[in-house]
């Protein structure tokens, strides 16, 4: 009864141009399994190449945000989007980046109840209205963020990530794209304790 | 960082009525643990019991659902309330039912793209929007239910937990009830493996 | 043209155990009439039980709000989600202990144009929240009730009754559940003029 | 603790031009008292005169519509627009007109639950959608009302009454018009038995 | 592909009642054209008369709005209510009030990010509030614009053009009204360089 | 009055990298001005060059869309995301590329009822629904698609032009993009009356 990786054709890795296969085989060789999301985008290739440049610019880059922070960002924003495949593949990243096993399924439910830390609970707070309903952004929200230390290059990060993610997140419905299985019990258990 | 069982006071075990404490040490004995909701709701002795008869009024009887589908009902209707109590605790008993370590995260996120059955997902379309806004709910809906299945009493159940996962969902939003750490991880791992 | 008083089986007051039996003639006894959420809840009589001892938990419970307070309560959380069984029932009782002939009617419509105190305005305003959109309630809610004089233990109550009818108002929708007639007029001629 | 009839000074009935006053003493004499729509708007006689003129104009007009049927139609809008005033007058008239006690409640409360024709669920259902979400009213809105016999001129009249009266609910929010008190009761009582 | 003016008949000027052929001639003589909503609304003569009654006490009262800030009210609200005829025509004599070839796209699309005065965003966040969720509007809303120079009859003609346009926009849902082409254009280039 | 073209700070021509000034250059060449989405994302080259082979990849791809549907697509989708920058440059385009001087404006304010074709409707239909809500997405939307003629290389082109404007959108909301006055009036009047 388990869907399929995506509603679109997913192409075989031999018949990619090598530069996205090389891609895939590099995260296969780190995470021990490619994510979906490389096979499901892989039936346009040209899209591949900026979705994956555009995340990159800003998920790689130095940052006032921790990896953690970008991720909860990701993982908060693709929940208010009922997107399964990112908050099950993000929310993944999310434990691993934070050591924490908890925090993913907090954030996914509902950020302001998650033991984070206030600056984390305004982050996001900025994020989900930024991702739901985009045109009531407004200056105070900008200053609350300042007044919890965040710097305006900072607030990009914030902004472009929850907006490279409403992108994502709507690529992920159309293509019905799956979340691979071994995401879910990633950053669940410790490395000691397997 | 971590916050506390609830906003209200957590009674000692040996402060409580001697039903209320009985009920919990069978509770700690099956489960290994206490879940934090028994603890939560003692701060009231005779809410307390009514809450827990009603509890298996419903879910222990005899229904044309499966214990897994109740607890699907759970965990849908409990994320679009965006309670995590709910959401945690209820998601792991359901992937001990359905013997499925995916089933949970994926209803939490969307029903409508989970790895269920149909008749599933017409059972979660009419919980969620019961839960949501019941005042939409028309013949037209019992007639779905119908039509794959499901008898009078059966849809009556499926309301019935609804109706006590709206009241249990605002209990736990008002009391800032937590999700004990033990949820997170049980049904996800096969006792062969472990 | 008038609808059954549920969408399932009524049972006969004979047929029904003596528990439930007795229940329903003391209340014939005092107001005149059988409510009808008696004889639809009473399809199922475990869940009567565990409702009506809710209830009564909750309603007959000595408290910081006023009994009238208790049925507003009622009244505008039942209305916002649309349940006919409950605001017209609960109005009756509303006007009836706040011996007011007007108040159901406004606070049905828009508690926040009722005639009322500003304390009720702001119990109001926090039961409808938590009834609507219960993950929307933060201690910002919390603090607006403390500052107008309620104690925890009140917001407790409070936050209960909200849960309880949001349970009830579920009940009434899915059974369809009719007002008796006899309502609509109580408490709205005082006695002498009757 | 009751309110003023407006937030906007009320004229004294001596000081109106005489077409108002007229129109003020001809209502009184039928209705008993003077409604308080009459004495807010007044504080503007030109709109007052406009608004009155657009009322009867659809409001006493011939049509394939009932006078409760019009009646229904201010009662149920105004109801999802939390309207005090229009709910709670017209709720009068519509009673008196529809000669039934307990319609008005039922139609403020839920439409579709209420005892009334399936006619008149397609008829409110169409003006409830105008009057909350006006750009949602499609082509198919207009078959379904056609389909239980209505004609385009009895559209009209069904549209142009919604729109009179959320030109009327804003007007009444906007000044926070009172009810009168004597609305409460009318058309609950049978002549007979007064 | 072209639409028609409306889904109800449109009448001939020579078949009209004279007062209401004479008004469409005068405007024809000033305008160049007759704007559909005379021509539509023409299907109903008393209805027609009434509404430009109420149109003229409004818009062309003397009044601490200026017309520009009228028209900024219809356009502002008409596109929250997606309401084609309202927002091209208006739009057309913002412009031309206002001597800004911009500012009513700007309004139509976000009032809260136009070229316009903090006083005027004030302005027009009441009306888009009075006009989407009347039942919101509450004190602080008056307060608000008071802060900013209203008195309050300037906040009656803010909230009474919001009303009388809630009822125009359903109007022109009703029956479709078609935007006469002449709008867009307008005000659009300066007369010096046509 | 009139706002900076952005919250962020716009770098000058010479400071920038060369790929990026050649390609503003050549636009400007073309255009006759800079749009300002290209000053403003300039903040940031490597997510400007993402955006763009994004862009690109998708504008620019033979597709079973024409021109004109794709750039309705993105004034739809901007316009219930209320984003001025992108419903006012690109509605100028759509203008353009249709030989339509009123069809960006119907767009804009309400695509069910402007004067396009029923295929573009269907298109447009998804389009906003998964712009807005894009967890509502389901297999019937594409059947409905599929109806009119749309095949699945089509709806790709559809759902992730939605997507990389839901992006923009984004982008364009955080950093307060302001439209360059010079499309306001692009594609209203025709070469041959200029």
């Amino acid at each position: 009864m388990s869907n399929p990786i995506s509603r679109y054709p997913v192409p075989n890795l031999e018949d990619l141009p090598s530069d996205l296969r090389d891609r895939m085989l590099q995260v296969q060789e780190k995470a021990g399994f490619i994510p979906n999301v490389f096979l499901t985008l892989a039936h346009r290739p040209d899209e591949f190449r900026a979705f994956f440049a555009y995340h990159d610019a800003l998920m790689l880059r130095e940052s006032g945000l921790s990896k953690a922070e970008k991720e909860m960002i990701v993982v908060a924003t693709s929940a208010v989007n009922h997107c399964p495949y990112c908050v099950i593949a993000h929310g993944a990243i999310l434990r691993i980046y934070a050591k924490n096993p908890y925090i993913a399924d907090q954030v996914a439910v509902d950020h302001r109840k998650a033991d984070i830390a206030p600056r984390q609970k305004s982050l996001l707070d900025f994020a989900v209205k930024l991702a739901r309903t985009p045109e009531a952004v407004a200056e105070e929200d900008f200053q609350s963020l300042r007044a919890v230390g965040f710097g305006d290059e900072d607030i990009w990060d914030i902004g472009a990530i929850t907006a490279l993610f409403a992108l994502s997140n709507r690529m992920a419905h159309l293509t019905a794209m799956r979340a691979n299985d071994e995401f879910y019990l990633l950053g669940r258990v410790s490395a000691a304790s397997k």
